[in-house]
C-alpha cells in the first residue's frame, strides 16, 4: 500500500473512495458507488479485519443448527466477486485511525503487522459493533463463542467438533440467544438459557415476552431468569465446562455468548467524530456523517432515527445495514437517496414459535413522553375452522386521544411474525388505530379469519381509546 | 306475522329494525346493534330465504375440497344463537317487497307459501349476490352447481355422491373457479377448468394470470382457455354428462359455474333505491342508502368506493361484508362508524400456490386515466439460503411522475399471498414506491430475504419512476 499525498492529483479527476468495514452496509455502500460510477472515475478500496466480505450474519444460527449447509451459502458476494467489480478489498486488513484533517486512514496487515496511511477523497464507516463481553473469570476459556461475524460462527462450529458432551447454555436471551437456543435444540443438544431478565426477548414487554418463555419451556428449553452470570467454569484442558450464577451452575459443553451489541465506533471517536447516546455515529438523513461533508457512515456502527419516538435508537439489523449501504453509495455516486429513519421492526423464531414487533414497547412510550392505551388479543393465523390455524397474540400500543398507532408485538406460531409488517406500514404513514380498523387486508379462510388478527386488535384499541381509560 | 300499522306506536319508543339477509352483512349489523341497543329499545328481525345464518360462504370450497370436515364448522353463529341474543330471525322467508314510503317489506315464508307485511323504522338490505348462469342448454340439469351459499354447497356434496365417475368441469377460473378446482383435486377428481378468458385469474393482468396457468397445468388441471361453453350435455336420467364448448367436448360427472356473481339487488331497483353502474346499491361512507334516511345497505348487494381510482366497485367479500355489517350496525345503534373503502386486496390458493392483488390492473389504471410504470420481480419467501425458499413473482404498478402506488400482484408459492397487505396499507396510505423502499419490513432469514420481495420490486418500481420510462 503505497502512501500517496493526494489522492486527486495530476488533474485526472480519479477520486478514492475508502470503505471501512466489508460486510452488509460497506460493500453495499461500494457497490452502488461503482454502479454509478466507473474505475476511471472512483477508485474504491474497501478494509476489511475478517476473512470475508457481504455475508449474513443473521443466517449464521441456521448455520450453526444445519439448516444452512455450508458457510458459503451465507455469503452474498465474495471478495473476489467485489474485485472484479472494480473494488480493491482488502481482507485482514484493520484499519487503525482516521486522520479526518489529513484525509486518510492508517491500516494494519494482520498478517505481516505492517502499517500504511491510505488517503481518501470519500470515506465509508461500516464498522458494525462489537458483542457485550462480560468481564467475568472464564469468559475467554475455549468453547465461549460469540456469533456476531462469519469467522466467530466458523470458530463455534469447529469448537463443538472437540466439545465432550451435548450440553449448550446460552448467556442471554434476545434475538442471538433464542436463535441459538434453537440451532443447539436442531443439533440435539440439551439447552439451558440463562437470562438476566425477569422475561426472554427484552424488546418485547414483559407480558408478551412470559409467552416466549413458556413455549421455550414446552420445547424442553431450561428457562432460567433472573440470572446473572459470575462465572465460567474451565476444565484442566483450559475448556469451559459449566456457567456459573449466584444461585446455581449449570454444566456446559459450549456456551454462546448472546449479550447484545454496542455500535464499534472506538475508531470514529478516536477520530473525533459525532457519537449519539448509544454511542453510535450519529448522520443525516443521507447518511452522512454530521458535521463532515465527506464521511458517511452506517449499519451496526450507527444511531438511527426512530419515526415513532422521534428519539434516536440504536438497531443492529442486516436489512438497515443493506439500506444504509444503497444510501451512502447512490450519494457518494453522485445520486440522491435518503434513510428516513425505522419503525423498529424485528421478527424472528424459535423452533416453530415467531416473535415480531414494531413501535415502541410501553416503556419507550413512557420514556417519549407519551400516554398510551394497550390491548392484547388472541386470534388464529387462518380461519378457525381451516386445518393449522395456529393461535397468535396480538399486542398493541395506540396514543391516548389521537389513537395513533404506537406499537404492535405479536407471539404466535405459523403465519405470525410477518403479520407485523401491517403495522409497520401503518406506523411509517402515521395511521390511527381507527383507521386500521378499515384496511383492506387479504382475506381468504387459508390465510386468515375474516377480520385479522391486526384488525382484531386495531378495533380493541379503538374502541379503548374511544372510551378514554383511566 | 302480524301486519302492524305503525311500529313506534303506544309512546313506547321502540323502534323496529328489519334486516333482509341473514349472511355476514345483515347479521354484523343485527349483531353490532345489539350490542348497542338492547330489546327493550330496539327490535330485530332478520328476514333469510335459506336455511342458514352467519356462515362463511369463502369456506365452501375447503368443505367440498375435505379439509373442513363439517359444514356446520362454517357457521359463526346460528340463527338459535341470534335469537338468544333478542334477534328474531326467519328462515326460509324471502322478502318479495319493500315499500319505501309505507314503511314495511313484505315477505313470504317459503314453506306456507303465506305473504305479509312487516313494517320498519330502519331497514338493513343485505341481500348479497347472485351468480351468473349462462343461458345455456342443460345449464339446470342434475350436477351442475354454483357454490354461493351453504345451501348450494350442500347441494354440491349430496350430488356428488350420485356422480357415476370422477370428472369434473370448472366453468371459469375467477377465484370460486380455482378454489374448487383445488377442492377436486384433494377429492381425487380429474378436473378441467374452462375459461372464456385468455388466461385465468382475470382480476390479474394476463402475464400474471399465464403464471397461475403454468402451475394448474403443472398440477394436473386441464386449463382450456379461450373457450366459451356452448352447451352442458345432459344423459337419460337428466343427470350431466358433458361440457360444450365451440371447440371440443369435455365429459364431466359435475359441473361447477364460477362465472362471477352480481348484487342481488332486484328488490331494492323495484323499490327505487339507487343503483350504481355495476348493479350494485349506492351508500354513502356511513353505508345508509343515498338519499334514504333509515335504510342501510351492505355486503355483497352494495357498491364500494375504490380508493385508488377514485370509482365505485363491486366486490364481493366476505371481509367487506363484515365491516359493512359493523358500521352499520354502529349507525343503526346510534353508534359512529364508515366504511372509507377498499383498495381491492384479494388472496387465494390453488393448492400449494398462492395468488394476491391489491390495487389496479394495467386496465383499471387506464380506465381511470392513470399512466404508470409497472414492473416485475422474481425473488423468495426467506433469505435464498434458508430451507424451504419459495419463489414468487410480485408485479407492481406506480403511477408516472408522482411515483404513487397504484397496485401490487404477487403469484407464489408459500409465504407470497400475505406479503400483499404490505402494499394494501401503503395504497391507504397513499406512499410512493420511493417512500415504499425505505419501509422497515420483519427481516430475518427463515422469514425474508435481506430485502423484502416488494421493497424489492419498489426499488424496482422507483427507479423506473425517476428515470422517465416511455
Amino acid at each position: 500500500m503505497s502512501d500517496n499525498a493526494r489522492v486527486r492529483d495530476g488533474g485526472s479527476g480519479r477520486e478514492r473512495l475508502v470503505v471501512i468495514g466489508g460486510d452488509a452496509a460497506g460493500m453495499s455502500a461500494a457497490s452502488q458507488a461503482r454502479r454509478l460510477r466507473g474505475p476511471d472515475e472512483l477508485e474504491i478500496v474497501a478494509f476489511e479485519r475478517g476473512h470475508f466480505t457481504s455475508y449474513s450474519a443473521c443466517g449464521i444460527p441456521y448455520w450453526v443448527g444445519g439448516e444452512v449447509g455450508d458457510r458459503d451459502d451465507l455469503i452474498a458476494r465474495t471478495p473476489r466477486e467485489h474485485r472484479e467489480r472494480g473494488i480493491d478489498v482488502r481482507l485482514r486488513t484493520e484499519v487503525t485511525a482516521i486522520d479526518v484533517a489529513g484525509r486518510r486512514v492508517r491500516a494494519r496487515d494482520l498478517g505481516s503487522g505492517a502499517e500504511s496511511w491510505t488517503p481518501y477523497d470519500k470515506l465509508v464507516v461500516a464498522t458494525g459493533a462489537r458483542p457485550v463481553r462480560p468481564d467475568l473469570p472464564g469468559a475467554d476459556a475455549d468453547g465461549v463463542h460469540g456469533v456476531q461475524t462469519l469467522d466467530d460462527g466458523q470458530a463455534l462450529i469447529d469448537s463443538l467438533s472437540r466439545a465432550r458432551g451435548r450440553r449448550a447454555v446460552v448467556v442471554g436471551a434476545g434475538y442471538i440467544g433464542v436463535e441459538m437456543a434453537e440451532a443447539f435444540v436442531h443439533r440435539g443438544y440439551e439447552v439451558t438459557v440463562v437470562n438476566r431478565g425477569a422475561e426472554p426477548m427484552s424488546t418485547l414487554d414483559p407480558d408478551m415476552g412470559r409467552l416466549v418463555r413458556e413455549a421455550m419451556t414446552g420445547m424442553g428449553i431450561t428457562m432460567v431468569d433472573d440470572a446473572e452470570v459470575t462465572e465460567v467454569r474451565v476444565d484442566d484442558g483450559g475448556r469451559v465446562r459449566a456457567v456459573v450464577t449466584a444461585d446455581a451452575e449449570y454444566p456446559a459443553d459450549v456456551v454462546v455468548l448472546g449479550l447484545g451489541v454496542r455500535p464499534e465506533t472506538a475508531l470514529a471517536a478516536a477520530a473525533g467524530l459525532p457519537l449519539g447516546a448509544h454511542g453510535g455515529l450519529l448522520t443525516d438523513l443521507g447518511m452522512r456523517v454530521r458535521g463532515h461533508e465527506d464521511i458517511w457512515a452506517g449499519g451496526d456502527c450507527v444511531e438511527v432515527l426512530d419515526l415513532v419516538s422521534g428519539q434516536e435508537r440504536h438497531i443492529p439489523l442486516g436489512t438497515h445495514a443493506n439500506k444504509h449501504g444503497q444510501v451512502i453509495g447512490s450519494n457518494v455516486g453522485g445520486g440522491y437517496a435518503t434513510f428516513p429513519g425505522v419503525v423498529g421492526t424485528a421478527v424472528s423464531k424459535v423452533c416453530d414459535l415467531e416473535i415480531a414487533r414494531t413501535g415502541l414497547r410501553e416503556k419507550d412510550a413512557l420514556r417519549a413522553g407519551l400516554r398510551f392505551e394497550a390491548v392484547t388479543v388472541e386470534s388464529t393465523s387462518r380461519a378457525g375452522y381451516y386445518p393449522d390455524a395456529a393461535l397468535m397474540t396480538v399486542k398493541m400500543l395506540a396514543e391516548r386521544r389521537t389513537g395513533r398507532l404506537l406499537g404492535v408485538q405479536i407471539v404466535g406460531r405459523e403465519g405470525a411474525a410477518k403479520r407485523v409488517d401491517i403495522a409497520a406500514v401503518a406506523l411509517t404513514a402515521g395511521m390511527t388505530v381507527e383507521q386500521m380498523t378499515a384496511l383492506d387486508l387479504g382475506y381468504a379462510p387459508p390465510f386468515s379469519p375474516v377480520w385479522d388478527p391486526v384488525l382484531v386488535a386495531a378495533r380493541k384499541a379503538a374502541a379503548k381509546v374511544r372510551g378514554g381509560g383511566a
